[in-house]
């Protein structure tokens, strides 16, 4: 649903109509563009407060900037909103995040001005640090090149490794420090209470006070103390200011802590520091929520609250007669902690998606054995070893495109070394209206390639618990477990943790020459087809594989024994996934079925509900359905069950 | 071939032997470790200055710490020699990284004093703090956690990640900085440089000196100026000793920089310190090749030698008659530097591998268009993509297994957005003698499931040439290269280029009803296999298949319609592997012939020679060839040429 834009905001169609204003008219600029993601969110759904806490900024940028001959990357990308809004995009800004509209993020096909594609997060120093390179290579020393990070952001890896290269080289780079103390989820670390520091006590500046009042008392005492105070003056500039920050240590010139939502003095301050070459911080003092009273109180709440009554502040919930199935996330965090009642060596981990994963419930139950080790995918892999190290059973919960973030510390700190981490891999498959960078597409494929892990994907609730379950079992050695987004699929849930044999899957139905063979939940979506089939009296057989390492080698024996035909159904990618494990045990044991896969296909897919998705790639349970016909299902009276 | 021991270093088989000795001996011992190193890598061997540089810390911890309760990690791991051979490795250190011998790294398996299994640098923290959090959770509070890393790997993101966790987590881990200015070439970026400047300035002592004269100056001034003395005081703790320093920032308490070679001094620091609780780093100054002058030196020559002399400082290298084939690796470091002088688009980027992947020659002739960022892949991935949007064409050249530190990089900034950058995968398929840490048996895997990637990998010289020429021809777009470590097979390898069609194998010869098909150098194991069976009189077919994705659909049409059973050879793992994309065309099109696929199986191999490896794994010339007469190939008196 589209809605109006406030007078000024309606004249804006790219930076260039936003600069026709004078700088007295960006604080109403402002407040009208705020208006505008409140009310679009609200009737539209999306990502909320990262945006509005930064409408001072984005409109400061594009005033001040060139865009898009400057270069603005906004790291993550769910802040970048009010870029979208003021560069084009407004009147489509309606279409965001639905499928066939507008990417929730930037992307460099939508938009000349989105520079760089986002989503997960980091990225953009290093990024814009190419960018700048590039400029200085080919001498367009005017242009302006600015990465967007928030302080969460600031604590992986990456951005330290692109802050470390690009401290040394002399280009036009800026980076602004959007310091809101929060990602999804409060930011945890050292940095970050070091931050809080600096914004609170403001120590440089009142140093620099002091040292005014001593410098001018020891001019009382004496040449000695004259020359003591020159002494000091320098150390001071040389120790205090250039290696005593953070950031300056690192060779960057650090300005700050500045108030972002004084849109005039941002401005002013963006408008200086375009003037000083080199590497550059800015740091700059925001509220996530701002101007949205609610959200400014419950940040992570409004991180992306889906649709609510902007005036009210009621978040609107499906409404349901009967109860529903549980998401799948939470049905992790609540059994993690049954598991961990039971099992004191059990910990949790997360890289900053307590509310994400559902370990918040854990990290408020059990405090001392959960941890939220900031967006910093790496160490939460190892850390996870090192307490394995100790006969410690970690829960290591990250989302599964993010865990490509931490592929090297899988096989090299973990799997090598066959230490007990459960890896539980959420948003496996296709993750939503997040699109490309959050499909966990390649898990299936990258992981099973890897000696020494365990890889299963749960077909429903009950099968999750008892994956997890069976994980903490003495001696499991590596063991993942990947689940999608959203809920699953049984009211009656929770029910007593029973081991499942490592390797081995299920038949879920015999049938008639025909076989299925699925992994995780998209195994639903075959058995809806299923019973569509059998009223049509098409019988195929249906096997759950669960582990697509190690396979279940009689379960396919089984299959190729008695069925000449057989689908494979996944919810990833089919180049290497599991359709290609089953090939591959077909030809090591001289099979020769017909094998049809089905999953993602090897391109980008963009972002839409799961179920358009599965739909477009040809796996939903009309697709399945389908492909059983096509591969010539015979009608029979009934089947003979084996 | 084992070498006599000093006559203290004779008596100590285990740390509990090298606490007999009293704080005077330490110097004989560490002079005698020393040359125990020096006698034994001479001629047996292996990393040489790393571990020279550590003797007096590695001697000093043993001696503090009660090893292996408190727990001691080696990053990276190739400094630990003086480690293993202390703690009960003595007698068996000839076998270091020799086929069926020691491993070249600390690893679990082989001893309880090796608390982390390393190769990969920067992981220690992590892993370190992983067992102080276990330890402090089990009430284990008086264990000492120990990570000692270098300058260079502190670079890497991990190693942040792990120092902004481990600031806010009271534990008992001490981070011991081997501040020794090199990685295997030099260090680069901006914490190099400032850890120079601490440790050339000593501002910190400096400036304490400096205030102790000021507060008593200003103590004579008055009670306003006492006031501010207090405040001043103050604000040295808060702010300069606690905030200023890039460690003190995290939360750690930083005590140096100390004398990494002053072994008495380092027992006494290193004592205080383990009576101190919390995170803290002991910034020790130390020189890598340290105590022989020629390593000292030439630090980057002597990090892996060979062998020499021990006396005279000659390396010793193999005596041909005739001119040899070049190091892959040297290829690339040519080549680039032709392709870079015709198109101006060329930028060539490493991740601290000058001297490893050759690009050091590129560094000298062309040091604007070269960048070393340092041990940071993630970074080096993603600067390379903000390279490519500006029209550049980076070489991104990463040894394979470092690659995987990358992963999500190359998904999420690279292949979504399919920007013209190209990987140069360096040490592909088996390492040799750095064994499983090393081994780039992935890759094929990991990267052919990535929608939009071309991954391909060269059977000789020419074609990694040609490879490099076509994939910085116009808009290829993202482009992996993939060969391995050592040397090729052609001598005169500097060939005009030619184009390769992306996405077309070739076939080397017809045969009779057995085809095999290779992908990379291993295909010319194929080559010897096919003219040891040519002797007897059998033919089969090969086919170097050059690209794994896309595949060369026409070659596979071929070969299965011509040929009822194929052999695929592939230097990588079996699982999901090149011999799977295999597999799934045969599916996909509905031929039913009989593959075999060979290469890498499913479990992790130790070091070796690459030969003695690929035996292991049955894929040299000579399991190739029994293969093809397993599959009963006949005999016949000539082939029909297609």
């Amino acid at each position: 649903m589209q809605v109006p834009a406030g007078d000024l905001l309606q004249k804006i169609n790219s930076p260039s109509d936003l600069k026709q204003f004078s700088e007295d008219e960006l604080e109403q600029v402002c407040q009208q563009l705020r208006q505008y993601i409140v009310d679009e969110v609200s009737v539209n759904g999306g990502h909320f407060a990262a945006s509005l806490g930064v409408v001072e900024l984005t409109v400061a940028l594009h005033y001040v900037l060139n865009t898009p001959y400057d270069q603005l990357v906004w790291d993550v990308g769910h802040q970048a909103y009010g870029h979208k809004i003021l560069t084009g995009r407004r009147d489509n800004f309606h279409t965001n995040r639905i499928y066939g509209g507008l990417s929730g993020f930037p992307k460099r096909s939508e938009s000349e001005y989105d520079t760089f594609g986002v989503g997960h997060s980091s990225t953009s120093i290093s990024a814009a640090l190419g960018m700048a390179v590039a400029s200085h290579y080919k001498g367009e020393n005017d242009r302006q090149h600015v990465a967007v990070i928030g302080d969460g952001a600031m604590t992986a890896g990456m951005a330290f490794e692109a802050l470390n290269h690009a401290g040394i080289e002399n280009t036009n780079i800026l980076v602004i420090l959007n310091d809101n103390c929060m990602s999804i989820d409060p930011n945890v670390g050292a940095l970050k209470e070091y931050l809080t520091d600096i914004t609170t006590s403001k120590p440089y500046n009142r140093f620099r006070d002091d040292i005014a009042f001593v410098l001018g008392k020891l001019s009382q005492v004496g040449p000695d103390a004259f020359k003591i105070a020159k002494k000091l003056e320098k150390s001071i500039k040389g120790t205090l200011l250039k290696q005593s920050n953070f950031f300056e240590a690192l060779q960057f010139r650090y300005f700050g802590p500045t108030d972002g939502h004084d849109v005039k003095h941002l401005v002013k301050v963006i408008r200086d520091l375009t003037q000083i070459p080199g590497p550059k911080i800015l740091h700059c003092v925001t509220v996530k929520g701002k101007g949205y009273a609610l959200a400014e109180k419950d940040q992570t709440k409004w991180h992306a609250p889906g649709l609510f009554d902007k005036i009210t502040g009621e978040i609107k919930k499906a409404q349901h007669d009967k109860p529903q199935p549980p998401k799948y996330q939470d049905v992790f965090g609540h059994t993690i902690i049954e598991l961990a009642e039971q099992n004191d060596k059990i910990m949790g981990i997360t890289p900053a998606m307590p509310s994400g994963s559902s370990l918040n419930l854990m990290m408020k139950a059990m405090p001392t054995r959960a941890f939220d080790v900031g967006i910093a995918e790496q160490h939460a892999v190892t850390f996870s070893a090192g307490l394995a190290t100790q006969g410690l059973v970690p829960f290591c919960n990250i989302y599964s495109s993010f865990v490509q973030r931490a592929y090297d510390q899988v096989i090299h700190d973990v799997a090598i070394q066959k230490l007990n981490v459960v890896f539980c891999l959420d948003r496996a498959g296709f993750a939503g209206a997040d699109g490309p960078t959050h499909h966990g597409a390649y898990d299936l494929a990258f992981m099973r390639c890897i000696p020494n892990l365990i890889v299963s994907a749960p077909m429903n609730e009950e099968e999750l618990r008892n994956l997890m379950y069976t994980a903490q079992l003495e001696n499991k050695g590596p063991f993942v477990i990947r689940y999608p987004r959203g809920n699953g699929v049984m009211v009656d849930w929770k029910r007593p943790f029973k081991e499942i044999p490592v390797g081995k899957g299920r038949k879920i139905c015999d049938g008639e020459e025909i076989a299925i063979v699925t992994i995780g939940a998209i195994g639903n979506e075959a058995t809806k087809a299923i019973a569509a089939l059998n009223s049509e009296s098409i019988y195929p057989a249906h096997y759950d594989l669960r582990f697509v390492k190690p396979l279940d080698e009689a379960l396919l024996h089984e299959v190729f024994t008695k069925y000449s035909k057989v689908i494979t159904v996944e919810d990833g990618c089919l180049e290497g996934g599991m359709g290609s494990a089953v090939l591959e045990f077909m030809a090591d044991n001289n099979y020769n079925s017909q094998v049809v896969r089905l999953g993602i296909p090897d391109r980008y897919v963009e972002h839409g509900e799961q179920p358009e998705l599965w739909a477009e790639c040809g796996y939903d349970a009309k697709a399945i359905a389908q492909k059983v016909k096509d591969l010539g299902a015979r009608q029979v009276a009934h089947i003979i069950a084996s």
